[in-house]
């Protein structure tokens, strides 16, 4: 529990997701927070725009300190919180760069399977799709998922994407990979991040931020089925 | 001199420009590099596939650690090489927490000003351009410069863009602004950006990384006059 910090987050955003997983992961539990909606756009409104002008969620503070981007904020807490809860990331040079390199390759995934693909989904009308403008989206999110299918496989089953533990790179990936099975990814042609992802999803600090609003509504599309 | 680094790079490039300024600002200029050829598509190459198999730069080695995504070799580097060179991210709480903050929102820009608006005049064949699709991205790069502007009145003349020092934020930021000069973009609204702009493009690492092309062949496209 941590009296001091306040976050102001949305349900299903993935940067709420991943500063919320650290907040958890380093024994921050409990902290106060506001729920804001999207579709009421509450994200623009004035609680947000004192701390955070951009009117973008998460918007954090730690004291009088303000963090907004939440690639920032889960750097902020590790370094400054480096002896509670996990260790998200590890001072061994190898090891460090490991976890490093994988943090930020996922800007990969966000670009080929979000911005890409999912975006054009989510705002194309149906009539305005074009079938070789998904089919090459499609491809690249496929080609995305294999170099990740392959980064599992090639390291133990248990293990996690940058090594034996559950570091930041895992707090950035996963909530990419639940977002795209609750958009329809079937799993099955992709065994190891399966078996991640199952594994991972029983974690505590991803069960207790796991999106509220995924328990009770369904997903309005599953166009990653075709992944 | 640090001969046990390497660094493929190409001239232009933003990302690569980044690391390589964190590479002078540590103390290792003069490492062992190679310069590739995008146009000659050398990016692609057998010696960047088998250290990046993303076939991307910048592609870095430190003895036998590879790192590749920009962003990982400059923390990379900051932390292993703390008592190297210009301390870049400080220890001190807030400051931590400032620079952090201004590094990962200059994906604002990255988005606003390159892959929205850059990559809609490099990509789109003039005949397919849309007045009203350029004027809003014109609109939102417009509104991303006056926020960085803000930041920057907001400071003392002579400081950075989080804080008295240059830090890592500036070596993430200077990159797009010089990039944006060259394609066209006049300085003269924006007065802090412009004072910032003069005084760090001589500063010594700046110096020795500037894009080698630049000074030889004119750019192609002023569009960014427009903002």
């Amino acid at each position: 529990m941590a009296s001091n910090m306040y976050l102001i987050w949305g349900s299903g955003s993935i940067p709420c997701w991943k500063a919320m997983l650290v907040l958890e992961e380093k024994g921050f539990g409990g902290y106060p927070n506001k729920l804001v909606s999207f579709s009421n756009k509450e994200h623009k409104g004035e609680d947000v725009m004192k701390l955070n002008p951009r009117g973008q969620v998460p918007t954090f503070k730690d004291g009088d300190i303000v963090v907004n981007e939440s690639t920032a904020i889960c750097q902020y807490l590790e370094r400054r919180y480096a002896d509670k809860g996990t260790k998200l990331i590890p001072d061994q040079p190898a090891e460090h760069a490991s976890v490093l390199q994988r943090m930020f390759e996922i800007s990969n995934i966000e670009q080929n399977m979000m911005k890409d693909y999912a975006y054009y989904m989510f705002r194309t009308k149906k009539e305005d799709q074009k079938e070789e403008v998904i089919k090459e989206k499609v491809t690249n999110a496929q080609k995305e998922l294999a170099i990740w299918e392959g980064y599992l496989q090639a390291s133990k089953p248990g293990n996690f994407v940058a090594g034996k533990t559950f570091s930041m790179a895992d707090a950035f990936f996963f909530p990419f990979i639940a977002f795209s099975v609750r958009l329809g990814l079937n799993l099955d042609k992709y065994p190891a991040i399966k078996e991640y992802y199952n594994r991972v999803s029983k974690r505590d600090s991803v069960q207790k931020t796991w999106p509220p609003h995924w328990s009770t509504e369904e997903a309005k599309m599953d166009f990653m089925k075709d992944l």
